[in-house]
């Protein structure tokens, strides 16, 4: 059925959402329910669930796609996904098509949220995309020739996975001075918790009661939001990192635009003012290529599902 | 005519090298000439009269690729090229074409090196392969879905240039700490420097007459191959390096087999061993994905024209 609507999981540690998009990217309706812990059978269930709820109202949804935060391989088997209990080795895509008679589809949440901004959002029409999520953590997907660049086995753009500061932060995963360590939200909050202790952000520190160790990324963005110069130099410095981060992925991938996306994106021009600022000349040759544009997505917390259910489509069209 | 021989120029910052390559990747003639410093007509010029040699014992070559330490755009243009006078917005590609009355293709030389290794090397018949060149500097060709990944513009693969140790040595492109300035070959000269200087290589700054700043990597390699374990802890360490960026690459690229080229794969085992041991346990996920092997490159100095020849191949079959 050319032209049904799609339906999109977007699955993390935390909630399952899901919702039905039309070819245009729009949401049509929507459900949401906590992501079981029962491992994947259970997942499979819950997902199953919503959708016979969503089919009341949709009948015609034409295929199921889902990103979940995994990794994920070739064949929609979720291998491994440090948030989600149980969601080791699992068998994804074929259960969901068994349990919902239809076409599904199973990728990395990033891939999926990266194909979403390609598909409806700021990347639409660009052919080489690099969108990157700041969030607690730093994810992204790849955009190469128009399509989810996905590597050998489904595993490629873990793109905060890589040493920037050879004796920096532990990351999340383990690994001293990844990237991600020094660009995602909670590296925002370090940064504001050394200042302060430094003596050198007395009214970000006034902001939370004298207690540096207290102070958290969303502090920095308020306190910056209301013009804070210590906050706002914070936020400099964090974005200074970020830029760098984004120049060698740029050396190495050659996209021609970078969508920002994610929790820290909220912050606006406080964040993207610097960090275009950084940016620029740190990429090899800058002065014999075009500019490469940072702009931020546009389909907020929505590009999971809508991507996901892009995904979808074109399994089937 | 399919199953011509085609022709394939390695020019670099000091050498113009060209070769007759056949369909199997064998070379059949070759001629080399130093790399004119009189800008890119001159650079033409001397691969139009090394053609002209070749065609006599050879008149049915079929195409013409060069490799060029440039940063070349789709269209076969050289836009920058740091080491090679006036090689700046050069039409290399229209300009062959036009002074040979062959079909021409331009790309930049490590991603030419790359395709010869898989087309004819190390990594033939694998899909996803990152190929590195450890030399001088550190380059770099992604082959992904079997083919060469070039990004939007052409200039992908710039992988030695990302920041990799924040206030690490400075890379030879004027950036602090990128992994080209703690991975290059010059990188291990300078890590031997420093291990006598501090007193813990007294055999290797004995080989060198007693000048701790005279100590090159050729030395360390030499020293290592005659079993100085001051040395190979040299090596140990400089692998280690090697190793935590060909990872965090991995975790962004997700290729199948890494193939590791250049003067520093001389080395053999001395290098490999070490590397393969820090590289294990560093990719994301290593315990849920098909482990990533890591070769040496086979066509040594000859994967440039061997690469471009294949690249003029696949142009006009």
């Amino acid at each position: 059925m050319p032209g049904a609507p799609t339906l999109g999981v977007d699955l993390g540690g935390t909630n399952l959402r899901i919702a039905v998009v039309d070819v245009d990217g729009r949401v049509l309706g929507e459900e949401r329910a906590p992501c079981p812990a029962t491992g994947w059978r259970g997942i499979v269930d819950a997902i199953a669930a919503l959708v016979e709820t969503l089919r009341v109202a949709f009948p015609d949804v034409a295929a199921l796609g889902v990103g979940v935060a995994a990794l994920v391989d070739q064949g929609g088997n979720a291998r491994y996904a440090p948030n989600i209990p149980g969601l080791i080795d699992a068998p994804l895509r074929a259960a969901l098509a068994d349990a919902l008679g239809l076409p599904a589809v199973v990728d990395n949440d990033a891939n999926a949220a990266a194909w979403g901004e390609a598909c409806h959002g700021a990347a639409r029409g660009v052919e080489h995309a690099l969108v990157v999520t700041l969030g607690t953590g730093v994810g992204g997907g790849i955009i190469a020739g128009g399509r989810v660049y996905r590597g050998a086995h489904g595993f490629a753009a873990e793109i905060g996975h890589w040493p920037f500061e050879r004796d920096g932060a532990r990351c999340a995963c383990g690994e001293p001075g990844h990237w991600e360590a020094s660009a995602s939200g909670p590296a925002l909050g370090r940064r504001g918790r050394e200042a302060a202790a430094a003596g050198a952000a007395p009214e970000l520190l006034r902001r939370v009661g004298g207690d540096a160790g207290a102070i958290t990324a969303p502090d920095v963005a308020t306190a910056a939001r209301a013009g804070d110069d210590d906050a706002l130099a914070v936020i400099g410095a964090y974005a200074t990192d970020v830029a760098l981060g984004l120049a060698g992925l740029v050396n190495i991938l050659d996209p021609e635009l970078v969508v920002v996306s994610g929790g820290l994106v909220e912050l606006g021009d406080l964040l993207l003012g610097p960090l275009r600022q950084a940016f620029v000349g740190h990429v090899e040759g800058a002065a014999y290529r075009p500019p490469v544009a940072i702009v931020p997505a546009v389909l907020g917390d929505l590009a999971g599902v809508i991507g996901a259910a892009a995904l979808a489509r074109d399994a089937v069209t």
